[in-house]
C-alpha cells in the first residue's frame, strides 16, 4: 500500500486530531508543511487535494481524503488491527455513533470558537473579540455538565474504551486547557479525570513533540 | 425487534433528516410530538432521552439515541438490507465519509444559521437578524461552488447513488428553496438538477406530507 502523506500544519487543530489518529494506530507517514501564514492552503495546488482550502489533506496513492474526522474514521476503518482499536465493542457501537456526533455537533462549534478568539487570533496577531466569548462560555458549561454526568457512569464517552469520540476531542481539549477556561475542566472531577487521561496517551504526547520540531 | 419511536416536532430539520431516513428504509415507526413551542424538549422527562435537550430522540426497546446524523447512520447500518441502501459500493466509501462530512462542517453551519434567521425565526414571531445574512451568504455559494464542480463530475455527492450524504442536505435545502437564496441553487446546473432529484424522492414527500397531518 501506498504511504500516507499528511499536508498540513502542526498548529492546525483539525491536522492534530489526524496526527494522533495516525500515532495511535502506529502508522508511518510523511507531513509535508502547508505555510498557513503565507495563505498556501489557498493556493490552486492545495485546492486541488481540498476544494474547501482547508488544512489537513489526506494522500495515499490516488486516494485523496479531506476533513479531519473522515480521515480519522478511514485509518480507524482500513487499520482496523492495527494499534489502539479506536472503536468499541459492537454492543456499544451506536453509543460511538452518538458521541462522535455529539463532538463535531455540542462541544467543537463552541469550544473552536472560543479557542479561535482567546488562543489563535492572538498568534496570528489579531484582536481577541470579547462579544461572543461570555456566551460562548455559558455554552461550554452546559455541555461540560452533560459531559460530567456522562463520564460518572462511563470511563469513556462511548463506552469504556478509548474511541475516535474522545480522541476527536484532543486537539480542542489541550488548547482550553491553557485559558482560564481551565476552570470549567477543573472544577468537574470526572471530566478532570477523562481530560488527564486522554491527554496523557503516548500518541497525544507525539502529536505536541511534532508541533516543537517543526 | 421492538418498534422505533421518534420523539420530535415534523418542523424541527433534525427531526426530518431521522423521518427522511425510516422512510427511505421503509421502516415503520411511532412519532411521539414534542411540543416545542411549550418548551418540552427542555423538559425533565425529554433531557432524560437527550440530555442536551434538542429534538429529535430515537427509542427502541431500551436504546435510546440522540443526535440526527447518528440515528440514521445506525439506520443504515442496523437496516442494511431493507428499502433504499443509503451507503456506496465499497470502492468509494472513503468519500461517503468525506461527504457527509462536509454536510455537517461546511454546508450545515451555513444552511441551517441562514435558515434560523430567514425562516424559523418569523414563524416564532422573533425578529430576523440581517447582521449576519450577508457573510453567510457568501459562505454559501463558496460552499455551492465547491458542490457544483463535485456534481458535474458525481451523479451525488459521494458516488453515483443516492446516500446518507445526500439525504442529510434535504431539510435545509428544502427551507432555503423557499427564500431569496433558492437563486444560488438555480443558477447552477448541476446543483439544481441534484436539489430536484433529491427533493423528488417519495421518502421525501412523506417527510413534508407528516408536517401537514401533524
Amino acid at each position: 500500500m501506498a504511504g500516507i502523506k499528511i499536508h498540513g500544519s502542526t498548529i492546525s487543530t483539525a491536522a492534530q486530531r489526524v496526527f494522533a489518529c495516525l500515532y495511535e494506530k502506529d502508522i508511518d507517514f510523511e507531513l509535508v508543511p502547508v505555510d498557513m501564514r503565507a495563505g498556501e492552503h489557498k493556493s490552486e495546488a492545495f485546492i486541488a487535494k481540498n476544494p474547501f482550502g482547508q488544512v489537513p489533506a489526506f494522500e495515499q496513492g490516488d486516494l485523496y481524503l479531506f476533513e479531519s474526522r473522515a480521515i480519522t474514521q478511514y485509518i480507524a476503518e482500513q487499520y482496523a488491527d492495527k494499534g489502539t482499536a479506536l472503536t468499541c465493542p459492537s454492543k456499544t457501537e451506536p453509543m460511538l455513533l452518538v458521541w462522535k456526533e455529539v463532538e463535531a455537533h455540542q462541544f467543537d462549534p463552541v469550544a473552536s470558537k472560543l479557542n479561535w478568539e482567546i488562543v489563535i487570533k492572538p498568534i496570528f496577531g489579531m484582536t481577541t473579540d470579547p462579544g461572543p466569548i461570555e456566551e460562548l462560555e455559558t455554552k461550554l458549561v452546559k455541555v461540560l455538565d452533560v459531559y460530567e454526568a456522562r463520564l460518572s457512569k462511563s470511563k469513556f464517552l462511548a463506552c469504556d474504551c478509548f474511541t475516535l469520540a474522545d480522541m476527536h476531542h484532543l486537539p480542542n481539549i489541550n488548547l482550553l486547557m491553557g485559558t482560564q477556561l481551565k476552570k470549567h475542566i477543573d472544577s468537574r472531577p470526572h471530566v478532570s479525570a477523562w481530560v488527564a487521561n486522554i491527554t496523557a496517551r503516548p500518541a497525544w504526547v507525539k502529536v505536541l513533540a511534532l508541533q516543537n520540531k517543526q
